[in-house]
């Protein structure tokens, strides 16, 4: 599979995985992907945002390799705090899971999120491959 | 019009759309497309906020025609929600709308909008054309 | 350098700035970069958020000059204020500074930031050279 660079076509390779009726659990796109994370559902408002955190991030290390990314190849991330108190909490667990790489670009700011439960989201985007894997 | 690819060079073409003062309505650049869109302007705080992602989406569907995009290339769509108890709501008139396609990557959260009767607004990136469109 | 452009490999040029231990301050990737910007550090509670976004946008061109791109170069930006209360004031700050170009594709939103002193954020999506700049 080609993409169409330079010809006026879209490149018409789109990869989703993980796709449900109302989104997809990513997207890639001529070498980019896209994708929202949360921590392990059902939510559990019994944890802490640090340790939904440490949830959410393992989920991303498992959403990276299925599209054929990693950790090391994302390039912007928004970091969504249900409540901004818990901003020093998160950074600790964030400070860990970037030590070994050069991290990427960052927002964080603070929204009410979907469930009551979920206290921390991040959206990524990552270098993602421009087509399907062998 | 061709691309600069692995020259070092930018690729020179930006599509802009309802290019106005303050911001464009859609930009697009190397097959990646971006823009927020609202409900129908003035807004009207009457309507119910899964009344104004009707009228959102509807002028989504005609942004993406615009700039030779469409819902099925969307890749990935923030909802902004200015009250996350509407979640329900609108997810309803978001099922109804991605039914017929494979839906983008999500994330939803809530905040206040520019103006009190916005309810709702969208982020959207989707494929789209990396040259003008004959 | 060069990219591997239909492939099914990763475009393995990313380009980081600024990188530190938490975040880098811009990403470019395969003609396209990403950050987030906010005003000049340590942040001034006693700033206007319009004087904050003086600040703020004086920083962005710095890194986008620094990144290779440039306002004009600009596709989306999402501009996140502490209260939507100030909204008019920073457009006319904003207004001014893209007097002289196409604008991007914008978005606005309310919500809490990292720092009480921090009034106003941006994340931004520009063209960016594909790779490094001789």
């Amino acid at each position: 599979m080609t993409l169409a660079i330079g010809s006026g076509n879209i490149a018409d390779f789109i990869g989703r995985f993980g796709i449900g009726k109302r989104a997809s659990s990513a997207v890639t796109h001529d070498g980019t992907g896209y994708f929202a994370v949360t921590p392990q559902a059902p939510y559990h408002a019994g944890l802490s945002t640090a340790e939904q955190a440490v949830q959410l991030l393992a989920k991303a290390d498992a959403r990276l390799a299925d599209i054929g990314s990693g950790k090391n190849k994302l390039l912007f991330v928004a970091i969504i705090l249900a409540d901004m108190g818990d901003y020093n909490a998160i950074n600790e667990v964030w400070d860990d899971w970037v030590a070994d790489i050069a991290p990427p670009a960052r927002a964080c700011f603070e929204a009410r999120l979907a469930s009551p439960a979920l206290k921390i989201e991040m959206i990524m985007i990552c270098a993602a491959p421009a087509t399907p894997q062998p």
